[in-house]
């Protein structure tokens, strides 16, 4: 009797496994079909049940989706992400609100005091980053689960589309994603992987 | 005619939505059950496909099932955390290579420079936290989709656990994450979440 295959060993079937990670790429090219707000609602219905620190959620996304709002982006992108962007029929700016801290009573009612752990801005940035980062992962899955595929961009001036679309100064840009349904010659064959045992040890 | 449910408007299947975001939960009890190998390699077999910049693929994954591997870890975190991450069957320490971008000239074979682009340790680390940090969000499902839960901690202390368990200087560690079969009164009430109109906004 040969061992179960990998795909067996997992509770989540076979169709759902090919649609969030094994058949799913990242697309370089896009059909035009829309993205619709309905879509989105429905994403972020989906994820937002995922876990925070302090359930603190500090994620926020910017929706670019108007071509005015789009000419604001490209010239803060690398040259090598400046055309799959144009076409792309939403582009997320995916940042972390620095000052999420001040929905803590609210969002982790039994310790309202969580908030004034977190009076040190530059730890909570930090913290900020760290759980806003677990939130796009979330994310990107979220975008997959909707049948549409998920192009996150790490090429870009980060402090330059800050300063243009969160003028406010309590938000830090992390990463774009560019989301829409594959197009034409949307990607190259898969690159390689690590194996289990360069990525894993066990004590 | 009413509007469609959320959960229509995703291509992912009901059960598999809830097994990985609406009825999944961060647990606070285990029960004894093993984790086994099998499973933790199925779990890396799955969410290994998750994008990475230029492939990079840094996070490293120290998994610590013995007594002994776990008592080095206690004295590291909160009073909080203790109790429970005592009695996971597994738990998993999580943490960024900041010199993943060696393996670039093979993950990224069609532009081999990479790796000279990232000589600056400070930059590089930078980005090893944001991908690492993604794929944690990627591990997170990936362990709900092997029908286990998850339980990501933040509060320990980061610095002293790369100490203890990276002499190398070349990890950063991040996050912990206790993995298992939920145990008895594992989890409170949900807490909770933004709505979409207070996360998103769209130009």
């Amino acid at each position: 009797m040969s061992a179960p295959a990998q795909t067996d060993l997992l509770a989540l079937d076979r169709a759902a496994q090919d649609l969030l990670f094994r058949a799913a790429r990242t697309a370089n090219t896009f059909t035009d079909e829309p993205v619709t707000d309905a879509q989105v609602t429905a994403i972020h219905d989906l994820i937002r049940y995922g876990p925070t620190a302090f359930n603190g959620q500090p994620l926020r996304v910017l929706l670019l989706r108007s071509a005015a709002a789009r000419a604001r982006l490209l010239p803060y992108l690398s040259s090598g992400n400046r055309a799959k962007t144009a076409t792309a029929p939403l582009v997320a700016v995916l940042a972390a609100d620095v000052d999420f801290h001040d929905r803590l009573p609210e969002l982790f009612p039994h310790r309202p005091q969580a908030r004034d752990w977190l009076t040190d801005r530059a730890a909570r940035a930090e913290q900020a980053r760290l759980n806003a980062t677990l939130q796009i992962g979330y994310l990107l899955v979220g975008v997959r689960a909707a049948g549409l595929a998920a192009g996150p961009m790490a090429g870009f001036d980060a402090a330059g589309v800050t300063r243009e679309f969160f003028p406010d100064g309590r938000h830090e840009t992390l990463l774009l994603m560019n989301v829409g349904r594959p197009g034409p010659d949307a990607w190259h064959d898969r690159l390689p992987r690590l194996d289990a045992t360069e990525v894993i040890s066990i004590r």
